[in-house]
């Protein structure tokens, strides 16, 4: 993982990614005043830490620096931004602080927390529900935001009987079907979904990301949310709106809510194709780490075109490199 | 439904779709063979005969044409081609028989057998395994071509416990995935059958059909195959071989059994992106039917470049047309 990956004259992409090292950390961190990062595969995979993230999430927060004679606190502003939309950001918040993690719900982006309220800077009409084919997170942060869901974990055990004269019902005030990683994914869910898209007149199809893998366990790889996404546009034959990365849609709120600039922020994650392409398109620099999806072969392969800024093994390697 | 409908000069399709009229139905009858029915939607829709089916068949069958003073038989070969995987040859005989049709198995070409054709005719190697996702139909049609198929219902109630350490575990002999239609759909099946396409070398990844829709009741339109076709190309970001129609590959088949030119065939449809597709690709004459899932404004629209040679309500047309 040392050396330089220079981009082939052929792509149109950023210049080149430099492997994080003891002659640039530095410089990385002197130009960033908020990290913004994604947690499967960065923080943790499924339910396990990964090594060394205490102590680098610690040393980011606490940064001092030496001016001098005198020292600088120069704590960085961390901010998780995650497309697993399966926890609202309380959930995650729990999760954080079980794995010994002090986060507040405030710094926590979930993809679930962007589609409700992707709903209400549309001024989506609370009379109108939402069907949601996904789990408990994005159901919380419905209701938080004061719109009324259906669907979820209650029909994940649905069965049907396709027998003649069967008439499958949908609720004609679905507004908006709104899809994430469903581990209980079933042709319930998936038939009433394609109802609501097909025959309810102007009713939004809403993904929270396209991921077609997640670590839904420490082990290995299970399908993301755009397998459930695609499933959809399968049978429904339509593209859906998508909130979380790659789309800029959360960047909006975390500008609001920060007073940064994006070329102060510096996106750190394991996958080219949400979280450095969403880093790119928001106009932050981009830290691609390998303990993910995405390993150093894929990162230089020619047919990859989204070069991160920067790439290193895992974040903890920051603190090494300080030393 | 009158009148003709001509192409738009943008548009690189047949010139025209003549609507089925008392004019040009003997020309039709004249000019084939051999007629290639498409079930769901012309024949059926779930398990409900369309009107005057029997008697349309019976009349194409056995047709008698009076040359001068002479009668001479010109019975037309018929011939079943459909893209619902969840019966084998054999069930639909008896389906058809249970609804008063005669049919041979001979005569049926479903996008099960396809499937299980398409692995005979690369040689897929016997000590190999088969994941389905999918219906009995495939698994019978697997067997009776000498394969082992593993998944498909047996699959449709296991469920998972996703927790920190757990490792699902698939079977490395498995070469082929197929993903037909299936109503028991679930996250365990689709990760089975993504970590064979993933992991196993040169797994193959066979679709029956991508139809997104289907009559799987006669009141209303379900997820088709595409559904979960679609699913499987999210997780694994592969695209599939696809071996039912709008894909000659079937048409193969036909060729070898009857020696018949394909512009003495007829493909008789109610899906253009398939049905008329695929008579299309073959070289067949086409005749759209309006008793399924296509309506005259979709055909006429002029976002639609798939005209068929002809279009009428329903089959048992031809009857009051000839008369």
């Amino acid at each position: 993982m040392n050396g330089q990956l220079v981009n082939s004259p052929m792509k149109q992409s950023s210049v080149r990614s430099e492997c994080l090292s003891s002659h640039n950390v530095k410089e990385l961190l002197d130009s960033v005043d908020a990290f913004l990062f994604d947690c499967d595969g960065v923080i943790w995979k499924g339910d396990k830490l990964i090594d060394g993230i205490p102590e680098a999430l610690d040393m980011l927060r606490s940064r001092v620096l030496q001016f001098l004679f005198v020292l600088i606190y120069w704590g960085k502003k961390l901010v998780f931004v995650t497309n697993n939309s399966t926890k609202s950001r309380k959930q995650y918040a729990k999760k954080f602080q079980s794995l010994g993690i002090p986060v507040s719900e405030d710094e926590i982006f979930s993809s679930s927390f962007a589609a409700a309220m992707y709903l209400k800077v549309r001024n989506f009409p609370t009379d109108k529900k939402v069907y949601v084919i996904g789990e408990e997170g994005i159901l919380e942060e419905l209701e938080l935001a004061g719109f009324t869901g259906l669907g979820g974990p209650a029909d994940g055990k649905k069965t049907l009987e396709l027998k003649s004269g069967f008439i499958f019902e949908h609720d004609k005030s679905v507004g908006a079907v709104i899809v994430g990683l469903d581990q209980y994914i079933n042709y319930y869910k998936l038939q009433y979904g394609t109802l609501c898209v097909r025959e309810n007149p102007g009713c939004l199809f809403i993904a929270t990301n396209r991921d077609a893998v997640g670590h839904m366990t420490d082990q290995q790889e299970w399908p993301g949310a755009g397998c459930m996404v695609a499933a959809m546009c399968g049978s429904t034959q339509k593209e859906p709106i998508v909130v979380g990365k790659p789309s800029t849609f959360m960047m909006d709120f975390l500008l609001q809510k920060f007073n940064i600039a994006t070329s102060r922020m510096c996106m750190v994650g394991d996958r080219l194709d949400t979280d450095i392409l969403f880093g790119k398109n928001s106009g932050c620099q981009t830290l691609l780490v390998l303990s993910g999806v995405t390993n150093l072969s894929t990162l230089i392969d020619s047919a990859n075109d989204i070069k991160p800024d920067y790439y290193t093994g895992k974040l903890s390697d920051i603190l090494k490199l300080l030393k």
